[in-house]
């Protein structure tokens, strides 16, 4: 695994869940790194990969080194007069997903983007008034779960009652900062929208997603700017938030960029989930200090206390099942709803955040 | 290490920082089993354990099973009435505690209590005066840093600057709940204070001790009992809280009785410390899924990923300071102020804790 978490493309089983040709789709805007963990997710689960598009050749050129597949097209627009194409996937600079998404959905094509999926509740209402509008998708690649093997066996776990009741869920997401490697809308809070909309919105798409609630109440968010502040004075390297979901269960989770140098991945990201019988710690990326292995999943329970590599074992079934819920408009991967209130939850996280000196 | 936190009692090496008889102490009120561990810490820096008194004689029996020097007495009195003895050891019941310390240092000598020392801010003042007046010092057993020696070290890496600047501390404390091996009070809210005051006590210690802050804000406190309603209605098996210190840096901490059966010890204690320049996890009491030894370390800086086991390496240096501190009237173990700024806030973390449904 790579040490800068702005390349962070994991590659699993290839497990097609359509025919070739059953699912063209098309890429567009490559801001950040991501859209290679999600164009690797689609092809895997059998998905097409027609075309690209970018306005930055460079951009272009380096995704068809990874993907030579995909034909380089001179406009977005190209690609949404493309009947044949279902799916639009893209990791646009954050204050610019909204709108494309609007864009892509108009044109009658799903679309998948990058987290963070917007930078601000106006551009969240326009999205569901455009999905109503529409009928169509705007599905989003919250990696930190869909893309970690442990992270989705806890889900599987706790699904089949491993741990009781959920009652918990702590989620600790430290990233190298790499500054000399990031764009500069990347330091500029009106384009990347704040460390609790950016890195902060799939740590709550996970807590929605192991605790089974619908809805939460932000209680408790703070931002800093520690140890940056000269350099790059719009940047937040510090957030935190607590949140109480509408099942009774608690969250907190703390961002941050202060991943240190000699950790040889882009940072050690943890979920810990508390049960009425029992909890699960996942160590995402490195089990630090030990094996250096990563997809580590801790589980004690009344009857066990284990330890389990997962990485490998278990596959990204989120891809396939999106692919399958846009042919056949179901709900399997994740619901619309889901979707965006994890989005919503981590901008009203933001806007509450108490800025701390 | 026992199933059951009640019991939980370090032995360490023996590291003796005064003669034999130049530091006589007794023991009084064994309502909780710290005491055990605070004698221990006691005997082992070479403090001369000589009266026991607890009005409940099969508790004295036990004591003197495991301390057979320590003298039966019939009343607090003779205990007080002795000259020699500088100091009490005593884990009352947690609203008794601070009254017990003002007549403990009204007799003149010095109180070391089982944590927590107080159940109210009305306590918390009574206690400050009588510290006060009468010169001596109200001590606490914050054990959960002061007995373990992977905290311990945390606070000596810290110190050598191991980690920069250190931001925040996460602090885990889940604990057996082993009900019926609970006396009465330990369900009674007004006698055990409630969860962020009992328990809650350690953590807001160790984000004090680490991050340096002399004082804290309470940005957000919650309470639940989420599954004991029915046969404890005034237990509360889970609390958190979060404060921002006056160095900026913030904590937060959860605390419950939710261990599962499974675990071979009573609780998977951590603390997860962040600095600018790197972070420290302590997997206090037992690696879980790993090695099941106690006293891992895990520290991540600019040069180095290491994993320490600490069990039996680095000792309990707290218990020989404060002897020091008594017979020299310095403050090198922790400083009236800390420990009482820690009985503060957790006092008032539950005060301003929501209740969750």
């Amino acid at each position: 695994m790579g040490k800068e978490g702005l390349n962070y493309a994991p590659q699993g089983k290839a497990e097609p869940v359509v025919e070739k040709g059953d699912f063209p789709f098309a890429v567009a805007a490559l801001d950040h790194g991501h859209i290679y963990g999600q164009t690797n997710g689609l092809l895997e689960a059998g998905g097409e990969l027609r075309w690209v598009y970018d306005p930055d050749p460079k951009k272009v050129e380096a995704f068809r080194e990874a993907y030579p597949q995909a034909e380089p097209v001179d406009s977005l627009e190209r690609i949404l007069e493309d009947d044949a194409i279902k799916m639009v996937a893209s990791a646009a600079i954050p204050s610019d997903r909204g709108p494309l998404g609007i864009q892509v959905m108009n044109a009658g094509k799903d679309y998948f983007t990058d987290k963070t999926p917007f930078t601000s509740l106006d551009q969240l209402a326009d999205a569901k008034e455009a999905v109503k509008r529409t009928g169509q998708k705007y599905m989003v690649y919250y990696s930190e779960r869909l893309h970690v093997e442990c992270a989705v066996h806890a889900g599987d776990l706790i699904h089949a009652g491993a741990i009781g009741r959920v009652l918990q869920v702590i989620g600790l997401g430290p990233h190298r900062l790499s500054a000399d490697k990031r764009p500069d809308w990347f330091f500029k809070k009106a384009q990347y929208g704040g460390i609790l909309t950016d890195i902060g919105s799939h740590q709550i798409e996970q807590f929605l997603y192991y605790t089974g609630s619908t809805d939460a109440e932000v209680t408790h968010a703070a931002v800093a700017n520690y140890n940056n502040k000269e350099a790059y004075p719009e940047l937040e390297d510090f957030g935190e938030a607590n949140l109480v979901g509408n099942t009774g269960a608690t969250n907190y989770f703390r961002v941050d960029w202060f991943t240190p140098d000699a950790l040889p991945t882009w940072g050690d990201g943890r979920t810990m989930i508390l049960g009425t019988k029992g909890y699960i710690e996942c160590r995402k990326y490195i089990d630090a200090g030990s094996s250096g292995t990563q997809d580590v999943l801790i589980l004690v329970n009344d009857e066990k206390e284990e330890r389990h590599e997962l990485h490998g074992q278990v596959g990204f079934p989120f891809f396939g099942q999106m692919i399958l819920d846009c042919l056949n408009r179901t709900e399997n991967a994740m619901t619309q709803e889901h979707t965006f209130k994890a989005a919503e939850l981590c901008l009203i996280a933001q806007e509450k955040a108490r800025k701390i000196e």
